[in-house]
């Protein structure tokens, strides 16, 4: 397997360990043996427990010798709970080492300079572009703006509205967007909601699968608002992840309640929607749209003081994507997909 | 070339024709020679002008002679202004006739008949999806329905908002969507708008190019209400469409009052746009999305007496294309794409 095929495989492990990881960052690694097979493959497991390197080495076992390491993240030169990964490459024997993004903590970083200075051949900089754009970019945010990365997700009619005017919106969606926003959740650390939308829509806010199973990662639930909730309400029921509610509107309160989540999804309602959008706290919008013109009811984003078209707020098309009869659009800021256009 | 090479050919031909033919269809043909090589290829003129069998015809001459004719539409068996195509394609000695769609009009249908009785070969429904949901769609529901095909189209921002709360909307979408929704104007009919858009945007609605240039068939510009427009209004200048006012807001009066229009294209505002799916008069939904998130202003469409997610109308996703930064979602009712499922 030649290095590019080597880091999509490296991609594609590391995408498992999301919301795993937290607050270490999803990585993922490929060894391949000196005659270029696959030796292992591995992802960071949970924090206390190996990092990447360590398990696709374990793997390998002997295989690892004068063979290649591919990872996804420049490997740790830290001693924490764990041993530094660019220590255990160099002991395993391992010839080559071939990384998308460089370590931008400092803690961390130097694990280039320790795996040259033992004798090891290292190319940084890989596939960077779609290592920092994939599992990478939330711990990327995070690393750079000391907050975790933020998606705003929207369900609606074409026409933007998420439910009715009695509050119905059961289902404004089909079952293959459900499926996709359930999926998403089971990668993030924790979701957000208003008081609002707790008591309209008594949600329990876990990740399933179709058919109902819970996924292995549940995020934890926030909810931020100044009301309770009910004794009876769902998400006081022992499923899914921890529930943290916060007595506050303001989004870097949230945020701030958050110290270890490297992403975050705001599910809603609109006025929260619209805080988070006011704030600059919005990095990706993923919005799922139905084919359905609803025509009365409130809108997705509610931000107050909006006056004229330049207070809206401009983002850039990720990507569309169709499920079903429903799309889904994912919106970043401009700067992060400039490379893209 | 083959039959359903020559198919495509012949419909990318029609497109041309469309709103320069109405209240006839816009055909294409081809013939090809004996030897399989295209020796003609035409669209239906102007009313009065000929048909699309004919202008091919001409263009082949005596190649025609033992040749094969390619048609979107069931050659004609009707003399009215113009001669029958069905006659003037054994008159040019055609061997073969294939065609996609059977005439629907009792006056016109008869042609494959006609053509049988002469001796020529033909077939019928070749590629007749393509066609029904290509040019000659608007020109289908005029014969089923007895009215025109009404396209909605909506420029929003993702969360559903066509302007700010000051009337703001120049530009939601970018240059790339608004070329397209211009070549549309370019082949329909007529474009609607209520009063309220004509007073706040004051617009020309004429079917420009990029640089300006108005395109050869601009589209009549009907604007619908009980107030009058401003001596200095822009639509009253004489450029583009017809100007035709509609003293109501009722979406059967307006379709009334075109007698002979294919393809109407409603532009707003949110009450129009709300009159007209209310009254379940929208074939197609156009929705241009911005990936930009306003917050605040009015939503695309407005329908009274919504209050649960039932009442919403639910289409069926025909397509999604990139327009730059912007993508275009096209919407059309459930039953005409259930082949597509």
């Amino acid at each position: 397997m030649d290095i590019a095929a080597a880091m999509d495989r490296a991609i594609s492990a590391s995408r498992e360990a999301m919301g795993i990881s937290s607050p270490n960052p999803p990585v993922g690694a490929v060894i391949l043996a000196a005659d270029g097979t696959v030796a292992g493959i591995g992802a960071t497991r949970p924090p206390g427990g190996p990092h990447a390197e360590v398990m696709a080495l374990r793997a390998a076992g002997e295989a690892a010798r004068g063979g290649t390491a591919i990872v996804t993240l420049e490997p740790c030169n830290h001693t924490g709970r764990t041993g530094p990964c660019a220590q255990a490459l160099v002991e395993a024997g391992v010839a080559e080492v071939h990384y998308a993004v460089s370590d931008p903590n400092p803690v961390a970083a130097g694990g280039a300079d320790t795996l040259r200075a033992a004798g090891v051949r290292v190319t940084g900089g890989v596939a960077a572009h779609d290592a920092e754009n994939g599992p990478l970019r939330p711990w990327l945010t995070r690393q750079r703006l000391g907050r975790p990365h933020v998606t705003a997700k929207i369900a609606s009619g074409i026409d933007g509205r998420i439910a009715a005017p009695d509050g119905t919106s059961q289902w404004i969606t089909g079952p293959r967007a459900r499926d996709h926003a359930h999926s998403q959740r089971a990668r993030i650390d924790a979701i957000v909601i208003g008081t609002g939308t707790a008591l309209a829509d008594n949600p329990t806010l876990t990740a399933r699968t179709a058919d109902g199973t819970l996924y292995p990662h549940q995020p934890a639930r926030v909810v931020l608002g100044h009301r309770d909730l009910p004794a009876d309400a769902r998400l006081r029921e022992p499923v899914g992840g921890p529930l943290i509610q916060v007595d506050s509107h303001d989004p870097a309160d949230v945020l701030a309640a958050l110290p270890d989540a490297l992403w975050v999804l705001v599910e809603g309602g609109p006025s929260i929607l619209g805080a988070f959008f006011a704030a600059g706290l919005v990095d990706e919008v993923d919005a799922y749209v139905a084919p359905l013109v609803l025509g009365a009811g409130r809108s997705s984003v509610e931000i107050p003081g909006v006056t004229t078209l330049d207070g809206g707020l401009r983002f850039s098309t990720r990507s569309v994507t169709r499920l079903g009869e429903d799309i889904l659009v994912t919106l970043a800021r401009p700067s992060t997909t400039s490379r893209d256009n």
